[in-house]
């Protein structure tokens, strides 16, 4: 937990940007995994983390902006609880540490905001779990299927232009976080042998992270199918030859986060074609670092390095004609159906669950509906302070291609019987995490993953 | 997955035990962290698991009796699911391993279920996931707050009744479970050195059951407050001479668990007062094991085991009078508050989401209010095939002994002087997992873990 000041800071920002009404954050409860007092671990949310601090399931945070009260909402142990889950800090205790006031129980909060909900000054955000869709329902009458439409756009801005800008404290906890995944993958390159299941190494990885105080900050990607974007299917055996792409990160206890991606050759040597296509991703996602600064939009990062992308694969002989024409039309997107990155914070995808259009977009830089840009999650201005993944990558799908190549689509840019070749390639990603300063931006970590082709090679001998 | 005939069975006999009806199994969906798309490790329901055996959100399975017809409600994958998950075997050919025929979309179970719904013919286990409380409301249009009271003590019954007898191949999975469990005690051991965090010890245990395959079966418990019963703090640097207990267990990735908890002294040697519980901690499992046999019931070897308990904490002076008495009036629970054990299989807490008074208990052994026996998961007559938890502990917990010592609980049985002083002893659990026999009890797993005094010692030393 950070000083009590540091909330204090942001809950009185938040209310000047609100200006008046009733702030409701709710807090996470626990998750029950296969019954109800089977839980996995404990997450709370983020932007009642961001401004209350206290991470404990049960907890609802109130702002009532006009009448300058905060409230923390929640109850207390009782004797049986200390006997199964020991002595716990008082709730009044712990709201004094995040500099609140004023504490009650659950039991209460649906009295304090019944009134003001009647008169539209009750502001909530858009819940994303189910006991928080039920809650606001027990709390405020709202249908569960419309629980969504009802938060508030205002708050919602609110909270986005506070936690895009990372507070230096919460740039150190993520360079801490960024340090876990890079032992994380260290680890990986070092266990990719033939041989070995994915499944344990994949496990390993958590194992790490578990150790270090908290968890992943998303379920480990780890697959000799690295063209499956999202790959959480670890049944292979490393097989001598194939590449193995692994995006992993991890959290620190306080919650902020890092995601890294690497690919490597399983038993330690790239193939020459291998070293062709990663030389490219790793092109890209240098240019990406070396084009991030304060005023430039991630929209155009991505654009250029997409660029970057097509010229290396026009020169494979996997693309052909204009390559800056081919990605405006989105032609390369056979490759990189994705977006270049996202956010990242005390979310992997910071503030995701407050909506892509509000995070990532604005009335300048507006979401786009062509595939592969479509999937950007992050394309406005940088500002400094922003953290941003950089993550450009190059699959070959063959469920995609074939679709691709029965429509004809991009004929004129894309050489289908060369790409033919590839559909036993798999795919390869390089992911770092970028803090944008002043004038450019800066890999995150006290060390950077290992990324150089020599690199990866030394470190899987080691 | 077991062989499709294993499933038609299951159902069959679940059909047949039912009469007429529609059976109502939901699965369970992916369970957000911190926002939607950052799930938890997916783990399905285990009764869904037990009848239609597919390891796949979003399922629903019913089986309409009176009909003889089976369907399971789901939707395919679209080409974006593959580009970002992966291909997948579709619903159809799932649904044909586990010996379903009809396959529908979810969209259609709505109006599959509510013209019986309003006949009083659908049953349904009671939610334990928010997510399934709301798609009750929605499917059948029911207050959240009650969907637990409209589902059926019919079908949990039945349900109970078949889960409760483990087949030949489930025992043969407990197996594979507690052999990774057994692997992750013994690396527990190993690590328990001076000066290494608790923290880093649990998050080695995750990693281990992680790279097996699946999870660990409950959140690690792991603390040198022991006698906090399910403490999940690893806040804490180990410390030499102090003891750490250690309650974990793994799933195999057919979802079936394992159960152990050891406690260890942190440095490698027991002192004399720890050598002195230990070993009655000990007495007692093995007691357990001796007495558990088809046809007593739990609740009376549970009881057997305290007395043990509480003869060999008159010899330590901690206890006086007589120990039978002593178990009956349940002054003993001052060190033991919790019950001997519970069900194991598909749930860590077997099939604790369908209610212990049917899991736990029937019409002849009923549940206790007595402090301690109520917290006695499984009471009732033991059978062949059941499989059990064996742990009893002993426990210092001051907040309780302050608590009984205020209100002279037990004078005639409690020494509380000389309880005092042991008020910063933590406390010890021995925990292993019983399969009940023809005849008798054995220890589940390859080998047993390390349990008596001189081979923890000498793991530790290894």
């Amino acid at each position: 937990m950070f000083d009590k000041s540091v909330y204090e800071s942001r809950r009185q920002r938040l209310a000047e940007r609100m200006g008046s009404g009733m702030i409701l954050i709710l807090g996470n409860y626990e998750a029950p995994a296969n019954y109800l007092a089977n839980t996995y671990k404990f997450r709370q949310d983020s932007s009642f983390l961001y401004f209350f601090g206290i991470n404990r399931p049960g907890l609802a945070g109130v702002i009532d902006v006009d009448n300058g009260r905060e409230c923390i909402y929640g109850d207390d142990p009782d004797l049986d609880d200390i006997i199964w889950s020991g002595p716990q800090v008082s709730l009044q205790e712990m709201a004094e540490r995040v500099g609140v006031k004023h504490t009650a129980t659950f039991a209460a909060l649906a009295g304090a905001l019944q009134n003001d909900f009647g008169n539209n000054r009750v502001h909530f955000l858009p819940p994303y779990r189910s006991r928080n869709i039920l809650m606001l329902e027990d709390l405020l009458g709202l249908n569960p299927a419309w629980a969504s439409a009802y938060s508030s756009v205002k708050l919602i801005r609110a909270v986005v232009a506070l936690r895009s800008v990372k507070e230096p404290r919460e740039i150190e906890e993520i360079r801490l976080a960024c340090n876990i995944g890079r032992e994380m993958h260290v680890r990986a390159m070092q266990e990719a042998r033939p041989g070995v299941k994915e499944q344990r190494v994949a496990g390993l990885l958590e194992g790490i992270a578990a150790s270090r105080g908290s968890m992943v900050s998303f379920p480990v990607i780890l697959s000799q199918n690295g063209e499956t974007l999202h790959n959480h299917d670890h049944s292979q055996v490393l097989t001598e030859g194939r590449l193995m792409l692994t995006d992993a990160g991890a959290e620190t206890e306080m919650c902020y986060c890092s995601d890294f991606t690497r690919t490597v050759p399983v038993g330690g040597k790239f193939s020459s074609r291998q070293r062709d296509v990663y030389s490219i991703v790793l092109a890209c996602n240098r240019k990406a670092m070396e084009l991030a600064r304060p005023g430039a939009t991630y929209k155009w990062v991505h654009e250029e390095t997409c660029k970057v992308l097509a010229r290396g694969l026009k020169e494979l002989g996997l693309m052909k004609g204009d390559a800056e024409e081919a990605v405006a039309a989105g032609a390369h997107a056979l490759f990189m159906p994705h977006g270049l990155g996202h956010m990242m914070g005390l979310d992997v995808h910071d503030m995701e669950s407050l909506g892509q259009e509000f995070v990532g977009y604005d009335e300048e830089t507006r979401p786009s509906g062509q595939f592969g840009l479509s999937s950007l999650r992050m394309g406005r201005r940088l500002e400094e302070g922003f953290v941003v993944t950089d993550e450009p990558g190059c699959y070959f799908i063959p469920a995609l291609i074939d679709r691709w190549r029965e429509k004809r689509m991009h004929e004129e840019f894309l050489v289908y019987d060369r790409i033919e070749s590839f559909k036993d390639f798999g795919g390869i990603r390089v992911e770092d995490d970028l803090l944008i300063t002043r004038d450019g931006a800066v890999y995150l970590g006290d060390e950077r993953v290992p990324s150089t082709i020599e690199e990866i090679e030394e470190t899987m001998r080691g």
